[in-house]
């Protein structure tokens, strides 16, 4: 598990819920995305519009979470973000929902380490990590 | 106001509804968009991912909606869209959604028919609309 | 495992699509969530709009998804869900997304059975799945 | 036109953009529309969760955009927001979206001031807007 953890606030936002009056269980993920993101940006200080062009990309491969706290319209939630685990051309990234301070999600999603191919941009291969990036996510 | 006219049916998602129980505003957009894709395919038998490599482009430069009736979750609703004029080097597209035969929304958008640069992708550029084109949306 | 599978087919809309071209991650969720509550409606044979005042509400408590396979812009894609258990009061649907016959997407989903109080309709209590709901399941 | 102006900064993220690296159409009436809350949250000193039990409900009649330069990944965009109009049980909101103080989206929408009924809340009724509500906008 790495040190460095990435946290935001964010309000739910009408349009984000559903007729149930709660977070709408797509929101969730892309709440996630746009936190790893976020993370990835912090951790390399690399602007997310050059990501791909200095690093590579990151597809998704599992992602997951269990609510245990519907997020409601106009909550401020706190999203803390970081990196579990390396893998040799993959990574784990946990994301907790916290409402004053009691978790209410607990997510997840593995993505994979690639590059696109020079040639062929619509194919795509996985690289390993590099150490220099593994690096800069222990603080 | 050319003649063809493309229909089709949605029901309304469970996601597509916001706490009030209707449709979100943004959704109708999504009803338009994918409406306009499925409209050209059908008037120019190209598919869909064929579509911009062989004809070009299609940028919103406006869109709007007037709302008479809400939309609600479970619903089975019509959208009709028709273009209903090629100008230069745009056109407006009308999309009607009606509800067992009642007008609920009426919406607009207008559109340039551009290519983008060969030798810089990022830039895009307006042509005239091909006549064989136009031709199509007659029948 | 129960023996109903509910299948639909979902052509891949312009606006479900990254910056990369594939579905975006969101968007397999609300696949996920309508053909939830259509296996319900079919199996049960009652209206969607009507479930939540004849049965209850099924909220989500885990969602997963692991992607073998990216979704594009105009693919024609087959989504089959089934109820893989009832629990007590719980139970799991398994979603399978396959484009040509090809797994693309495995996920899953848990739900609790569960009714809102009638004096305090902001809560609600889990309630045991009844009997005549999963004989419907089995065909 | 009103005097106050609500204002606030937007990164888009990856999942409010479409194929061609832009924000898709739809994302932008979700910028629109949690503006509008947000604005007359700040106007009204009322907490978005509570605006609806102190006020009513703000139903949408008309909404429009015209778009004079896209927003992509990344970018940040200035979103000021302000009140044009108050007519007798509507009002008229304009959302001007801007990267680098240039002007890149010009939106609207159309607003009814309503109120639930009592009896049968799936009802609305228009409702005259309330002088100390407007006197609100006028700082």
């Amino acid at each position: 598990m790495t040190s460095f953890v990435f946290r935001r606030q964010v309000t739910v936002e009408f349009g984000h819920c559903d007729p149930a009056g709660i977070v709408f269980i797509t929101r969730l993920f892309q709440y996630f995305d746009t936190s790893t993101w976020m993370l990835f940006e912090a951790a390399l200080g690399v602007d997310q519009r050059d990501f791909n062009a200095t690093f590579g990309i990151l597809p998704l491969v599992d992602v997951r979470a269990s609510c245990m706290k519907p997020l409601a319209f106009g909550e401020v939630i706190e999203i803390a973000s970081r990196v579990t685990e390396f893998r040799r051309s993959s990574f784990h990234v946990e994301h907790h929902i916290r409402i004053d301070g009691e978790l209410a999600v607990d997510g997840g999603e593995t993505r994979v380490w690639a590059v696109r191919n020079k040639d062929d941009p619509e194919k795509i291969t996985a690289r390993p990590v590099p150490d220099e990036v593994i690096a800069r996510f222990e603080r």
